[in-house]
């Protein structure tokens, strides 16, 4: 498959044959070579010299269930190292059957104009966008359905006034798969990325597009099946579809680990009015357009989705997600699920990832900016962020920054990207993840709440930590959703026979964790490239010094053990 | 000498003899020395770990013209390094002449208190300061004053409403010969630090301190005179006294390196009503309480210092020095001496750096904030500050963070730190000194504007930019004026006679160089310590590609110079 490379300054694009090196990589992994190869490690994230990339994974393109994830990236405004968001929705698999490994935009408009680029099979072009800036996601992706009259198949991606604004937390949403710009690649400030290049939608139509060519049909049907078998077999896969990730409000509770206060607690007393229980009983009730069970992408079987419907019965917000749920919950002191998806309404529309204006709210509130649980004072701060005031854009430039300048010192964020929703004290493998990821503090760079061990001993994180990301990392890179793994996990075979039937590879056994050590390992030599030292792979001190109730744990993980975790990978 | 350490959690002091690895410095090399030894390089700046120090020059003590510098440090809340910060007036003096090498204060209130700490022949005591809160420096030395009734030989260091808030852009004011708090050792938010230890005040009286000792009186009596001799004969000396620093506006605007509405250009259209020669007739004209030659500290020959007064000649601020009138008058495109000066007078009076404020409103303006040369407006934003609104927080936070705040690409900073009054694209000597400094763009620590070569050859500046930082090392390691380096460099043999005499040590004629060296061989270890990375090492990529008018140069000093700077240090 060719690449497609889109100047945006002279709004010119080329087709080109995909160099051998790209060729077995694809998503994560593939944004991390292309950087390395491309994108100069001490260019300003917003100059011209940053690319910002979208790539399918390696497993893209065939409605295998949850397996069309779209990997954005680019060098990241937020953290300045390497950075890779990905979501549902169809962009993943509209890119993938368009025939593209990847889409790379280059350079930087110096006329100020906005675009929509409309990727065919006619070709690049690019519509003049000018009337759609300030507009949030909903109103532009109805605006677009509208203006072009796509198909089910045909993909968005968009961003809002934060992206505009390039505020460091904006995202990319993306659009799912009944056209609700829902699916944001949220995190490290990519949204800001894209606006910097002048674009406000890319449209990716693959109508007409052949299937994508089988190396071995037969090999790749049996492993399709076997796979989903697999993943229908599993029981995590039907607690997602019951709760969705909201099933992880009472878990991480439990351990002492949910944010609380600006992680000033590890439990929340009013965590079952924010659990999955409790937002499944409050869609049952509204019943109307809500749902429980919802695929953000065509052939999912997971269906971890949810549609929150408000009193009406219509949409409020979909999907509210667990992270979310934490950060603008239990990290505000809120404790109506109502307040918190109407905070995730907002925040998509923005264009602004949720966790990090969540991590922002928390500091704020810390600051004596607002009191924590005065849901309807979080709202006005939040439109202060329309209002592109000061602190509105201080708030869309995520916690970190937030904290600086009001001078807050309990932060949460580890390389200037926001901690999310498993606070590192009482579950420190996930710390260990989160000071050590090439990412930056990442909820989908590998937790390891679900690993059989002591979450608060400090001396058995560190190979948790690292396996699982080593596994995410190898996910990532096939394009595969997080929660697709459980199915992996029990037919690890599949991995080989899919990239056998897919390309005609005959790839080792253990692919899925060459693939993660592979793509760490570019990762960290473009972070190493741009100026990352262990000196970065750091949890915030005072999470190192001040316990987490009810725990009264700190995060005590030797550093010795953050240092050493790549070591054999530099 | 002895070390007095003062913990401020427990309000304890202790009296140490000083270790035999920290003797040979003294300033800024001490300083250096002090981090490494004693704060983990990952230590949050603002956390109980940073110790804040205070280190007179290995001169200091003696009133020799020009070389009772006090030299402030601690790990920096704005750069993330090494940081030493000096300034005049009478700190420096009194802490050598009281018998301490250094006074070092470590760990970290938990109280929320505030405190002068009294510091004399009797001891260290803490005295509360709750009531001074919110004051600025002017106020808070006044009552002070009243309090103590201090002598004309005690010194007083302070911070205003900035530091006592954590912004990073604050520094700590000292007294001049005068009893006003004028003398900021301003850069890199070491305010912040003694902020972040509930510091409001340090009274430092020596009074009935004895002389300090000479190991041989008659080297450094004829030493001594030698080098008062040569810095007398300097012409440069004569005109420092006639103009102050503010002959630097013609001479920079000449070469095309003034900064002009926040960097966008390097000359000044109304140059010569901010000049030097301008800024000397109003002096003159209005009389009454003004001064053109004016001495910051007892015994300086230079008095490169002077006292703006009002219409009615009333002081309006003392003193105004070119890289404020270029980084508040020109940068912000006001073209007003009495604007300028009373910026200037506010950002004293808040405790803040000049030039990072100045810096950050020029970045405020270019985001349409404000319209440059309005200079009402940048008083009023100045006033945010005042009332610790978040816009006046950004600010008070330097350019860097304001930057990135308001979505600004054209920022003035190195390693957060905001550039100073001479743009490195016209004079790329000085863009060497920036890139590669370890205490970030810093117009202390290394100018080449002096130098007979062309500014605008990138090939000769690397050079000349090193022999320059060396050299500045070592004089802020001794604790001398950058002006009373004429004077040094003319007799180059009375620095080790000077330190024969003083200490009886038999030191090499290039001791100054020596002292430069370990200086920054020191900090470059703490740095990388720290992260940083030659990728830090560099001048904002936009200066690599706007070009500058008149001249429409760009910074092009090859990246190899840079990065082979300081090589054989490491």
């Amino acid at each position: 498959m060719p690449i497609l490379r889109v100047n945006v300054r002279t709004r010119t694009a080329q087709v080109e044959p995909t160099p051998p090196t790209w060729q077995p990589l694809g998503g994560r992994g593939l944004i991390a070579r292309i950087l390395l190869d491309m994108v100069p490690p001490t260019a300003d994230p917003l100059g011209p010299r940053n690319v910002l990339i979208f790539a399918p994974g390696l497993l893209g393109g065939h409605r295998l269930s949850s397996v069309d994830r779209i990997s954005v990236g680019g060098k990241s405004p937020l953290t300045q190292g390497v950075k890779e968001a990905n979501a549902g929705g169809r962009t993943g698999w509209a890119i993938a059957r368009l025939g593209y490994k990847a889409i790379l935009f280059e350079d930087q408009p110096r006329d100020g104009r906005w675009w929509v680029v409309h990727i065919s099979r006619d070709g690049v072009r690019f519509d003049p966008a000018d009337d759609l800036v300030g507009l949030g996601t909903y109103e532009t992706a109805a605006r677009l359905r509208e203006r072009y009259g796509f198909g089910p198949q045909a993909a968005l991606a968009l961003i809002g006034p934060a992206g505009e604004r390039q505020m460091r937390a904006a995202g990319i949403a993306h659009i799912d798969k009944d056209g609700v710009p829902s699916r944001l690649a949220a995190r490290g400030g990519l949204g800001a990325v894209m606006g910097s290049k002048g674009i406000k939608a890319i449209l990716v139509d693959p109508a007409g597009s052949p299937a994508i060519p089988l190396a071995q049909p037969e090999v790749f049907k049996q492993a399709r099946k076997a796979y989903l078998q697999a993943l229908l077999a599993h029981p995590q896969t039907h607690i997602y579809e019951t709760y969705g990730t909201a099933a992880m409000v009472n878990m991480c509770n439990r351990l002492g680990g949910l944010p609380t206060r600006n992680f000033s607690q590890g439990q929340f007393e009013h965590a079952e009015r924010i659990s999955g229980e409790a937002l499944r009983q409050l869609i049952l009730q509204r019943n109307g357009q809500g749902a429980t069970a919802h695929a953000c992408m065509a052939g999912c079987s997971i269906q971890c989705s949810n549609i929150v419907p408000d009193a009406h019965g219509q949409p409020l917000v979909s999907p509210l997600e667990y992270e979310t749920i934490a950060l603008m919950g239990s990290n505000l002191g809120i404790a109506d699920l109502d307040a918190i998806a109407q905070l995730n309404f907002y925040a998509n529309d923005l264009g602004l990832d949720t966790i990090d204006l969540g991590a922002a709210l928390g500091v704020a509130a810390e600051a004596g900016l607002w009191p924590f649980g005065q849901a309807n004072q979080a709202l006005a701060l939040v439109q202060q962020i329309y209002d592109n005031t000061p602190l509105g854009r201080l708030l869309g430039n995520g916690a970190a920054i937030t904290g600086r300048v009001l001078g807050v010192r309990r932060v949460p964020a580890v390389k200037g990207q926001a901690i999310s929703a498993y606070d590192p004290r009482a579950i420190k493998g996930t710390g260990v993840t989160y000071a050590t990821s090439p990412q930056g503090a990442d909820h989908t760079a590998g937790l390891t709440i679900r690993a059989q061990i002591d979450h608060l001993d400090p001396h058995v994180q560190g190979p948790v930590s690292r396996q699982a990301q080593l596994l995410m990392a190898g996910y990532d890179t096939l394009g595969v959703c997080i929660f697709a793994a459980f199915g992996f996990a029990k037919a690890p075979e599949t991995i080989p026979a899919l990239l056998r039937g897919r390309y005609g590879w005959d790839v080792p056994e253990d692919i899925l964790l060459r693939l993660g050590r592979e793509t760490i390992r570019l990762e960290r030599a473009f972070n190493r490239a741009a100026g990352f030292t262990p000196a970065h792979d750091r949890i915030p001190e005072w999470m190192t010094q001040e316990p987490l109730p009810p725990t009264n744990s700190v995060f005590d993980v030797p550093d010795e053990v953050l240092t050493t975790l790549w070591q054999d990978l530099d």
